[in-house]
């Protein structure tokens, strides 16, 4: 049975040729009274032009995959590295020249500070880490700082969470775009001036690229993060093997115009804005945790021994590049075109305009596209969940065929675009937006699971709230320290992280007033209404399309009444006469419209019906049945359905009303059956 | 009665407190049985937010005016000749200089041709106005050329004439306003560079005006044509008076740099030129006959006697101008800015500088922006005729309060305004776009009159129609020189007019076809139809919104049944069993959607239901029922609505189906009464 109590028409015609034994068999699966589950046939378009654009999308983005597919679209450890890992592995390309453009002003002395303060960002990174492995056992379900703070703390800090994290996801694209764009131009300078364009390209190849959904993702995406690393390590290597072994270093280099002298000492406040500009390393430690559930089970497992080599590997990168930087005197150069550090570094390592230097750049170049490809996961994501309780626009909860979160792809796509565009693809102009969300959100994150050991006190709860307030403790001073040194930018993001909260909190403030509006008393059996029904029919003449329109509103109610509005009076007449005589049965009411408008002439009727409604009595509801063309082009909507159009817009909303539309063709008036042939 | 046989509700329940006793009589006058008269109230907004709205249209705009008062509307012979003699008259202003550009070619001395060639071109105006005189006492009712043709030649000839009408009426606007501004910047050149602003601000204006109605532009417009007229004709009688009777004269002008020897002869090919050139005068001559339904009755006497004193007063302007401008050896100067021939005569006359000169050309400035204000009766008039005809989209045939042709007026506007932008508001390039269309049309009117007259025979039939005839063969003749002479400009409205021709038989064909196939044998008497209906209402989960859209349903017919379609089974589970015990008459059939899609297992679902209805028996019309809140914001529109309109499009057109539409306010469930007030 489906449709529940009721027998379905065609199961009791079984003496009769019924045309499919189970008809639902082909679409859908019958899981009991009532219960049907649909089938991947269920959402094929019906229209061939329908199902000439799903074969379309299904080539651009592949084909749609089902709830139960997507447990196979988890991904193993080492896929999860490739992917994940990307994020924070690739800010090693330009977190060491981020500590360099600071120590610089202070002379090129000052440059040897470098490594005592990568040293001390990876310390930090190591305690980060530590307490954020903690958080994927505990919130296995994903959504990182924002699920935290929702169960831990109250719901500001956990919007606020969410703030941070929606600008760093579009942060994480731009700046890793921008830097990826950075490494092609140090290698072709001739690429410099259409860096913009480049970078925009990549965005839109990524973006493609996500909308076909997260399996091709994986394989696109894991061989390059091993060859980014691969050779990274191996250049570390080589740079150490030269500079320990072989004892070469750098001549001392020259000071740079208008530097201060190379002796001059370096304050502390240098040392901490370095420290600040340094701490961009940390950026993308969070997605694996955020990730948890697109890994293979045990989930937070998995993602917690990826989480610990991330961080391993991310510590080596950063300080041995530093080193190797520092070893050569190398800092980043703007004139006469940009050229990063490690694009230096490799240049010196692998021989300027080497094979190897070319290599070495591209698979930079990749991996920090991959980096932006991470946002690609986690942001469309956390706007669903979002969505889900009510804190962003519903629409961002429906997936697309892909499992992807459509709207949320391509909303960050186009603010990262934006922000590239507006920034003019300049990496170190973009960064100091980018730090101060990522340590609000892991302040507030590691904060939550303070609160969290504190209520759950399970194992060995101690150590572990221990472990999540240092890291609390210490992000949140790094919070203070990367906005304060790097105001002014930073107070940007310091002012739309609570405009994305208010816009968050009124958009649940409307969900929720709708909902409590529209709540029913849970006890409450609903009666069937008792309360007539009139149906009105605005109509321009006598045609098939009215015909059918009158039909419906014979079918919806006994009291039809047709309306021809007219400013013609002969015309009217002439309708009238030959309405009696093929329409007997539906009264016709002429309104004269001196006006000659047709909108308010037909409310004024309505208002008049009603108001000979006593008031005594519970009024009627009114069905307004108006014909509507079915277009099939531009110009079809431009030469049909106006006046359609304006009914139905006045009617909107009009008490005790109800617009029906009653669609129809131009070849063959259907949706509906024909009544009558024409007659020639 | 109100509705035709059937006694209305109200009327009835004499014995009960009715709110009016007549409750139709606030909005409509009574007219017979199911017969109602509109009144002015029956068309003003319901809302606050409307009637907020219409007030301000009001103010703008004028209030609106019934059918009944736009014989009110019609002009007098004193302001008529303000409004229509404006077009004709103004071409004085740049027609002189049409011709000297081209004689200047052939050096300074040929520049003595350009009076005779003004007197050839003063004839020519003669034999049109008289031909056209005729046209308005045959076709009293307007619509000039395409009026004349349609009644008498082939239908191509009527839309030929229609196309070049068009063309015209836009090229009036464009070329007048082009200008009226050269006119001021002859005056103050500090304004040249911002010419085409000007120009687009007068145009906005200028649509102001007429978007309040014909009434108010003729007060506005009748005291300037005046002034000019008045002030033309002054300076031309000073010119004269100091040439004629003083002997002043300018030097004989140095050649100009590059021309020929002064003393060359001049080929008849440049004469015949220079002819073309100057018979742009002739533009607007066909605005009064045209224009005759706005007249005064009786109408086509005073059409014809204002066309012959606006003739006489241009031939008279136009001669008089060239004579001044030859004697002192005008010619038109384009650097460093523009001065217009017609700024040099009044700077001569009045002196340059001198209040005269300066009011001179506020005046032909002012009397150009009228020339194009013509064009705001004409065109949207013109749309609206070709729109009853089916040769224009129907909404051209829509009013707007103010008897205006809303739609015309701003088609008008917006595409004046990019041919003022294309061509940098330069009237020398727009010039030869105008001319070929007027005298196109001035062929196709005189040769429908002449077939007119040979079929009427009507008294003095022979020499009306030999005058037609003459007229038919001379502006064939110019029509063709023109387009030669002005190539290669002039051809591309030898290309825009047949594209308008092509897109109008398009659009014919559209709603003859549309007209066919909905056509109904007029003789049948048409019967109540008998088939089954069942209603589905696509539901979320139960709230107030749902169950008012579950209750219409159930107005409709008694086979409803509601469908959940949702990705939770859980929460699907928990929804069943709570609508079981609240709805428990109306089956609930719950689709799992394992895809998360909506639409697709929804229309699966529809066509399982029709698989089943037995093939050898009519086909259930099916309802389906959205609730669809009402949004009262751009934001609102973001937030609600997203599933329902998805729904609605891919249902629209579906075979034997109908949307309903069932609007529901977040603050009340009104549309239809509410149904169970929530419980907190």
């Amino acid at each position: 049975m489906i449709g529940g109590r009721r027998p379905l028409q065609g199961r009791k015609a079984g003496d009769r040729r019924v045309r499919v034994e189970r008809p639902y068999a082909a679409f859908f699966r019958y899981a009991g009274p009532g219960r049907l589950v649909a089938r991947e046939a269920a959402s094929v378009p019906r229209t061939p032009a329908g199902r000439a654009l799903a074969r379309a999308r299904a080539v651009l983005f592949g084909r749609p995959l089902s709830i139960h597919e997507e447990i196979d679209e988890r991904l193993p450890k080492k896929k999860a590295l490739a992917i994940f890992s990307s994020d924070p592995i690739s800010s090693s390309a330009y977190a060491t020249e981020e500590i360099l453009r600071v120590l610089v002003l202070a002379g090129t002395g000052a440059l040897l500070l470098s490594l005592p303060i990568a040293a001390a960002i990876a310390l930090l990174l190591a305690v980060v880490s530590t307490s954020y492995r903690q958080i994927g056992h505990a919130y296995p379900s994903g959504g990182g700082a924002y699920a935290v703070a929702r169960a831990n703390l109250p719901r500001l800090s956990a919007l606020v969470a969410a703030g941070a994290l929606l600008v760093d996801y579009i942060m994480t694209v731009a700046v890793s775009t921008a830097s990826a764009v950075e490494q092609i131009t140090s290698a072709v300078p001739e690429l410099f001036d259409v860096r913009i364009g480049v970078g925009i390209a990549a965005i839109v190849l990524i973006t493609l690229g996500n909308l076909r959904g997260i399996r091709e993702s994986g394989n696109i995406f894991a061989v390059p993060t091993y060859l980014f690393v691969g050779s990274a390590l191996l250049m570390i290597g080589l740079g150490v093997f030269r500079i320990v072994v072989l004892g070469e270093h750098a001549a001392a280099p020259s000071p740079l115009p208008g530097a201060p002298d190379p002796l001059q000492p370096v304050g502390l406040l240098l040392i901490i804005r370095a420290f600040a500009s340094g701490s961009v390393a940390l950026t993308g430690t969070e997605a694996i945790a955020n990730g948890v559930p697109a890994f293979k089970p045990p989930e937070s497992r998995n993602a917690a021994t990826t989480l610990t080599a991330v961080a391993i590997l991310l510590a080596v990168l950063f300080i041995g590049i530093t080193f190797v930087a520092n070893a050569f005197g190398l800092v980043a150069v703007d004139e006469p075109v940009k050229r990063t550090v490690i694009s230096q570094v490799a240049a010196v390592v692998y021989g300027d305009g080497s094979i190897g230097f070319y290599l070495f750049q591209a698979f930079t170049a990749l991996i920090l596209f991959l980096a932006a490809n991470t946002s690609y996961n986690a942001f469309p994501r956390l706007a669903a969940i979002l969505a889900r309780d009510g804190y962003m626009p519903r629409q961002f909860s429906f997936r697309g065929d892909r499992l992807a979160f459509t709207l949320g792809i391509v909303i960050l796509s186009a603010v990262a675009i934006g922000l590239l565009v507006v920034f003019r693809g300049d990496t170190h102009a973009l960064i100091p937006l980018y730090s101060v969300g990522v340590f609000v959100s892991f302040t507030i994150s590691q904060g939550g699971m303070v609160v969290h050991w504190l209520r759950e006190r399970s194992a060995g709860w101690g150590w572990r709230m221990a472990i999540n307030g240092f890291g609390c403790a210490l992000t949140a001073v790094v919070a203070v320290v990367v906005t304060i040194a790097k105001a002014p930018e930073s107070l940007l993001v310091a002012v739309v992280i609570p405009l994305l909260v208010l816009m968050m909190l009124f958009i649940h403030r409307q969900y929720a007033a709708s909902a409590a509006k529209l709540a029913v008393d849970p006890q409450a059996t609903i009666p069937a209404p008792r309360r007539e029904e009139r149906v009105v029919v605005p109509v321009p003449g006598i045609n098939r399309a009215v015909i059918q329109a009158v039909n419906v509103g014979r079918s919806i109610a006994r009291d039809v009444v047709a309306v021809l509005i007219s400013d013609e009076p002969e015309e009217a007449a002439r309708i009238r006469h030959q309405w009696e005589r093929q329409l007997p049965d539906v009264p016709l009411v002429v309104v004269e419209s001196p006006y000659r408008a047709l909108v308010g002439p037909l409310l004024a009727y309505l208002e008049v019906l009603d108001q000979a409604w006593p008031p005594d009595k519970e009024a009627p509801i009114t069905f307004v049945v108006i014909p509507e063309y079915v277009a099939r082009s531009w110009w079809e909507r431009l030469l049909y359905n106006q006046s359609a159009k304006r009914l139905r817009t006045a009617l909107l909303g009009r008490q005790h009303t109800v617009v029906v539309g009653v669609p129809y063709r131009r070849d063959d008036v259907e949706g509906v059956e024909p009544v009558s042939r024409p007659a020639a």
